[in-house]
């Protein structure tokens, strides 16, 4: 069975990806919006992982609303829902058997609730999977520590092909640095650069 | 990292296993309360599938509760639902590093919410985990039919070791088989011979 997998080089969609390769044949996908090249970190760490990767064009008008909510609410969350929301139907679009997220249990954002991963799955007529859902925080840093090789840092210095890297560059292309500044706070991000 | 997955022989914790076995060393852990023999079921399935097996011995307190419980709801979901956190605490006490079932996404019970699940964690010093919460039905159907030989009929002739088999027996000894049939509706089970 063919499973397409959310993908952002990070160390939650690789880990979620070795939890399936047993059972699909997993193809990493990852969601752009064509504002930066960013996508193209998470074609490298696919194949440093050694997994097939394909590429999902998003509508920028996605971003555009994804931004302005995350201006208006002066935090993240509730656009990057949106944008996980728009991924998730993309990749369900694309004709895999089964689609697939790195969602975590302890994760604020993004989340798919059952209602809205079964409507997924009734609409597309494929499966569903969040397969890290059952895990702790705890239990994902020992396995990722036991399994990958991840290099950490600030955002801005760790490429990354999450959302969040566009949503904050089309955010400072159109109201300066500040304004990043104010809506993502500084934080740690990691990037997975192969298998142990 | 040694992990004791609650086991009754049944197809959701033989997957849960299968899901687990790449990360962790897994022992399929049946809990019982000296009602019936059943647990030997789960001790030959774990052979047929090549897992370490082990009992846990529960409190026959704790089914005489569940029992009483279930008569006075005239269903089963709230004994079995107290039986199965109980479990789950004698699995966190027996030494592991994590502790983990093979509740679904779409079951009803047992449940063991993110609170849940945090707190056994913080008391018992163990990652919980439930690797199928984020796999929905139809994927789990398709993933047994893949990987595990099944058998199914009614539930008093597939010898199993999950709880109900113990309840049901201790229902049917101290209230007779008409109270059995009103707790439990008459329904399928499945038990798995190997894997495939």
């Amino acid at each position: 069975m063919d499973l397409g997998l959310l993908y952002s080089g990070g160390k939650d969609s690789t880990l979620a990806a070795l939890v399936l390769e047993r059972f699909y044949d997993v193809t990493l996908v990852t969601a752009q919006f064509g504002v930066t090249d960013d996508w193209e970190h998470a074609r490298e760490t696919a194949a440093d992982v050694g997994f097939a990767f394909e590429r999902v064009d998003l509508d920028r008008d996605v971003a555009e609303a994804a931004v302005e909510r995350m201006l208006d609410d002066g935090y993240p969350r509730n656009g990057i829902q949106h944008v996980h929301e728009h991924a998730l139907e993309a990749v369900a679009e694309a004709g895999f058997d089964a689609v697939a997220d790195g969602t975590r249990r302890d994760d604020r954002v993004p989340t798919v609730s059952r209602a809205q991963a079964q409507s997924l799955e009734d609409r597309h007529d494929v499966d569903y999977l969040s397969p890290l859902t059952g895990f702790g925080r705890g239990a994902i840093d020992r396995l990722v520590e036991e399994t990958l090789h991840v290099e950490s840092g600030p955002s801005e210095e760790i490429p990354k092909a999450d959302y969040e890297t566009e949503l904050r560059a089309l955010i400072r292309e159109e109201h300066g640095d500040e304004q990043v500044r104010a809506v993502f706070p500084d934080h740690t991000q990691t990037r997975v650069t192969g298998l142990q």
